[in-house]
């Protein structure tokens, strides 16, 4: 049985979302703000179009959580779409008169390059793209940021945090500081770009607001940073235990997402092995691992599959969006002839909303490796079972 | 229930590895050779040590195929350790006497930096890290070879087929030709380092020479190439159905994998959006997804989480071994003090290696997917199914 | 990846239960009439106490249906607890005002034997037991029947229909009829018990009666009948696939249910293996099985873990309902002090509802071992595989 | 990630099994005589043919354990088939000469009722049921006692045990003592039926004897018997984490296992609730669910889909043998027409070594629902976790 599992439901312009997440320990104390901040992290960002507007998600826990408290029993966070009033013709459940007569209205049949309308058509044998579209939208990550939220709580409660920020945007690189800041999310949330580097970031924009009037759009790369890790999450022992490849699969996972890599990544191939490996050292007081540390973080916090109690560094390449206002060319599927790709409402780029999504699921992995490792119903029981298990270290490495 | 699964076991050093592959259909031929073919393949590449002289590996298959067919039943292969002799004492399952008067030979404790030795020792409490290195080394590779092997064989009925070129070699790019080789392994084995760059090749060797020559490590990147699938494998419904992840997960469970992307991958982040997706066009002849096609492949064979018909193009980053032959400091963990981390027998670099090892991985994701797609527990019933997958596409997409 | 994943999230007097099914094929006609009919089902039964008037529940899609189709996305179904106004106070996710004071309002420590309560308490080490019996009640089998329903329309697309009647209530049995009804559940459904045997029915409304009367509660057994599942869902090939194991597992999932059997179950230990196996006989025409067919169905349908093609039929008994108007001693856990357990409002008997919900979960095992046999992501694609695969039986076996 | 995984492999006359557990914590002490006096337990019986003798069996561990300890790594069990030599040309993975010219020796198209051979020839689509036969064969139960012998070691180091005894066979009833004895296998074992009634023994022995003589086959029940769980393992939040489930199918997923009943079982459907449930009340000294205890144990241990720190009791219901020496009418599948069964070699009934197998596969099922619950990486660190969490209940109960 898997420590935790996550589900998400809801299609962009359906009447809501859904999130449920499945084996929470109990009496991990959350508010639905600590969900909704999340949530709003996930709709800032320069560049973004209408629908950032008109909707401000909020949750409302339909289970799992008491008086402030986690249960232990499923959390379901259900997130209306605001915009549903709108949509309900279009999107009803139940079959309507006249749909016989024909498709509904804004039913896509000139499906989009780069995006998963042609795909999902063909694989699931539908008519209409829309069927496709509503649930490979961007939008859907709106549930995922709710359950990476939760878990990101259980998480700051053993001393874990996470954040990310803006590291590259369609062209234009930005600089990482000397030292990260101690609240990275803080610094990063400042900027509307989630950029540390206030230069690039003036660039950045001048580059967005290019590719608007021409039409176009931009992908970029967002590093999420884990501080706090204990030694050991993870395993070398079988490869669907490594936590490298479980990060991995969590990042590919969204949408748009093309590349991931851990530490230096490509970089490593670029170097020797003595550029690469860093070295072991004692350290002077108690770390995550123990008491030693590592001299520099070039794995960037894994090592055969596990944390090293090192910061995990993740880097995360997004491609940009496929809705482009001057459209591609494609195949109108219902006839069979050439045209231009639907244009349906998009933004110009995404990529400061991807650093918030890729930070949630980093944190439903690491909170489903934490409690492989420790075990635990309640969370007095985690942090119980984490701190024997850190005091174990001592014992063993000091001297 | 997980259409296939598999699991390996086995140290390095000890008697033998075995490789399970559950969830095969029947009735697909294959022979030890398939297999044995995939794991010389395995054991390629200039810079390689004593060890891929010691060992051939053979598999012997001890269930789930007869008469030269799966039966649908699990298959166990298993492949020996022809070194076993010379460490029987040191990996002996059973207790020996003298246990007690102190470690058994060859016990490591001066960890070595990027390996899983000092990870792995404290996560599972252990004293000695051959109790780690042993399944951490990239020998438990050979059992993930033979169960993509497997795998491989299933596809090759469907008419699918998985190649790898290295294209990056510490610090060296090999070109990648304007059209792929028709049969691009029979190309790259020809290499002694996988690559299709004759020239680069020949700065490759020199490079590898000059590392061994300083005990140093080299890392590089491969290309794997999959030709021939059908759309729609995986699906954009849920996180853990995209095949992106899943792939993702594959290549970053190999050791000392770092990276991952699919199609242009990163190089996404630097482009606009009118020069990253692929324009839909119709094809003048059947496609593997009905009768439309791309105009390019930036993507690499993906979109919305699903293969779009178009080949699968991933890249691999893999770091420097992490064991030297001019050791990096470290700690020893059992005085807690400074030292000269182990140097164990080592290769320069096992890129080459690699990329066969994520041709497996891949082999395996694909061969799962497709059977979720279409089905089937004997050869004949998936190859019944697919064709009636691809046939209703002629039909619907045709005009 | 599992072909079909259901999880279920609710408290019994939350705001509400929320059941979301993950990996329906697209194009399955379904109205949320066909859910809730399954719901009114299951809040049938003589002995229903004041609840099953209060909710009468309904369903709302809030995702993978549109238009009267599924859409291949994960089904997101709503219920509401009516009586969710009652109870907001007491069971608010919101911290209040007070909170610190003391516990909420109807808190319970006077745990009940033969719940949740207790066992619950501990391992999730919580002070109010109704942070356990609030999901521990049968409240949450709603979402499963809701779950349920939906796959067995599927099921019903490929002529597959799934009932169950009640054999056996607090030590009355009704018999069997000779021939069972054509629509089993219109027959059952017809008896406020659902029962086939109306002099058995006077009995036990009586013995229902009498137990009102003393404040006790009574167990009972059901019996589920699938008609027209094809040969060979399941498999015998590792433990996990075997379908009986799988169909166990969901029986004796449902709260309550102590004991599950297939065909003649426990009678078989009595008996030769001359009076259990079923002789196999060529069938004069079609059948689900080729063109052979067994003279008996001792087995009740599966053999070596896999359908038989003959009806599969499941016994499931379920115990008394653990809370008694007569409440039994136990413990305070507050005080630690012997008490009589907290006497919440109950039904005396919950037998006839326990064969809908035993029917919810046959449909869920067995959508998911159908979809694992043929595949397939439209109802299309899955009726055309299951179609060629029937076909392929016939050629085989046919002389 | 599951807690713990296992998987087999391996024909009944291929060269071995293999028997792989995944997931174990390092540092459990085991001999392979700990696993070779399991096997030998699953040989025994009163009724067994010549097969019995022929093989006696023993592991070799190929993985996972060195010097007696587990090490974290997947563990890998080989058994050997000894009958090999004589099935080499019928059983070769490779094909043979000849193999053109008609079926091997030995194979069979006569298929037996109440066996896989017809549902696995139609659902594999084979010629030959021996494809179907070597898998589905009582065979592959070895393997599962193996991995269940490597749990059941884990148990033991944290004080719980496993026993069985047969309770009944081919219509005769074994008396349960008033106590039972402290050690359940070392009484149990020392019967030939493995049955602590000794009157009935008499009485069953004669019952084989004159089956044997008709050429017929006996079932029975048994009876598994655990002590020393905690309270708390298992879950009543979600379906399939309910332990009941989960030992619902573990049990039925035993090949001839037509019921399995927790507790009273179906009897519990017979009684009212006043006869049903336990009484709680608190224990004068430390008990495994802090310092209460049940008046009586009809639940057999189980309440809200969690142990309840009482004995777990489980009733497993086998069928009698499918292979008759005095063979059932048939159909063979070569011809169509109608025939006798073949009559392969068999035992007159398996019932006393399914209580063995009953065990591993409850062992299987209870060391993961423990891993889930205390977590921990080395048995220091499981037994560490689960005494703070029963110190934790010791606190919170006591008074």
């Amino acid at each position: 049985m898997a420590s935790l599992r996550f589900t998400t439901a809801g299609e962009s312009h359906g009447p809501a979302l859904v999130s449920v997440l499945e084996g929470m320990p109990a009496g991990v104390p959350v508010l639905a703000a600590d969900i909704d901040t999340q949530l709003a992290r996930r709709q800032q960002g320069y560049g973004r179009g209408r629908r950032m507007q008109i909707e401000t998600d909020r949750i409302e826990f339909l289970s799992g959580v008491r008086a402030g408290e986690t249960l232990g029993s499923p959390v379901a966070m259900l997130i209306r779409n605001t915009d549903w009033r709108n949509w309900h013709e279009i999107m009803d459940p139940a079959p309507r008169e006249g749909d016989a007569e024909g498709p509904r209205k804004r039913h896509v049949t000139r499906v989009r390059p780069g995006h998963a309308d042609l795909t999902g058509l063909l694989k699931y044998d539908r008519q209409d793209a829309r069927d496709i579209l509503e649930r490979a939208s961007a939008r859907e990550t709106t549930a995922r940021v709710a359950a990476g939220a939760l878990c990101r709580v259980l998480l700051r409660e053993v001393g874990v945090a996470i954040g990310s920020h803006l590291v590259h945007l369609g062209g234009i690189d930005a600089r990482r500081p000397y030292d990260m800041p101690a609240d990275l999310n803080a610094a990063a949330d400042a900027s509307p770009l989630r950029t540390l580097d206030a230069e690039a970031e003036v660039q950045m924009i001048a580059r967005i607001d290019a590719a608007k009037k021409e039409g176009n759009t931009l992908g970029g790369i967002c590093e999420v940073v884990v501080t706090g890790l204990p030694v050991g999450l993870g395993s070398h022992v079988s490869w669907d235990r490594r936590l490298d490849g479980r990060l991995g699969q969590a990042m590919l996972s969204i949408p748009a997402v093309k590349g991931v890599e851990i530490g230096l990544g490509f970089e490593t191939a670029r170097r020797t092995g003595a550029e690469v490996h860093d070295e072991i050292e004692a350290a002077p007081g108690r770390t995550r691992a123990g008491h030693v540390r590592r001299a520099s973080n070039r794995a960037g916090g894994t090592e055969g599959g596990m944390t090293t109690g090192e910061d995990l560094v993740i880097r995360v390449a997004m491609k940009p969006i496929s809705t482009l206002m001057r459209p591609l060319g494609t195949v109108d599927v219902a006839t069979g002839q050439a045209a231009q790709a639907v244009a349906e409402r998009s933004d110009v780029t995404a990529v400061p909303a991807m650093g918030v999504i890729a930070e949630a699921m980093a944190a439903f992995v690491l909170a489903d490796a934490l409690l492989e490792k420790v075990g635990g119903d309640s969370l007095a029981e985690v942090q119980r079972n984490l701190e024997a298990y850190l005091a174990r270290l001592d014992e063993r490495v000091e001297r």
